[in-house]
């Protein structure tokens, strides 16, 4: 018994970790948005997702790219541009964007289908 | 572009429903152990997730139960029992599940391995 609950700690170990890095709602849509629109402002985000506010946005963005999943990129343009896109390691993540994208079309069909 | 907008929002909307119903680390967390250990005691479950709060727990597993996600179980035992299990719902988030393990998984080697 002791070493079955072992085992179901030992494979719960990486879930967590990957959950502390990807927890709250936006951060996983940011880095969806991002995956399915490729390089994009900080304008262009805000706009493709309904109901998120510019500091959650901005926070969140800022979050991602100190865990090396977004990179920012500064154009020295005038007025100055500044663009997102996930990193090659966060590009990464893309089956766990499938998975949950997969789920959510199954899921709205059982709701709507009712 | 319009367009080009509007389809990224579409493809979007699945995964913002599908948080809404997972956000918050815990609960994918509380997900995947049961999915790992089968039918469990809330005692049981506690055990094998490192940190997690009887509170949280608590309302976490009754949050799942309104949701079909997770059943729970009241058996006439003395003292009374009371086991949860994902329902055949909660299953087919099996997917997501494994898309977290792998990439938590790699991304402990990463870390570790530098």
């Amino acid at each position: 018994m002791e070493d079955y609950r072992n085992e179901i700690q030992k494979k719960l170990l990486p879930v967590m970790d990957t959950m502390e890095l990807l927890s709250g709602r936006w951060r996983i849509i940011i880095m969806t948005a991002l995956y399915l629109g490729g390089k994009m402002r900080f304008n262009e985000i805000k706009r493709n997702i309904p109901k998120i506010t510019g500091r959650v946005l901005s926070m969140d963005l800022k979050y991602l790219e100190e865990n090396k999943i977004v990179s920012r990129t500064v154009k020295d343009t005038a007025p100055i541009t500044v663009e997102y896109e996930l990193t090659a390691y966060g590009i990464t993540l893309d089956s766990v964007f499938e998975a949950l994208a997969d789920w959510g079309n199954k899921h709205r069909k059982k709701i709507i289908g009712k």
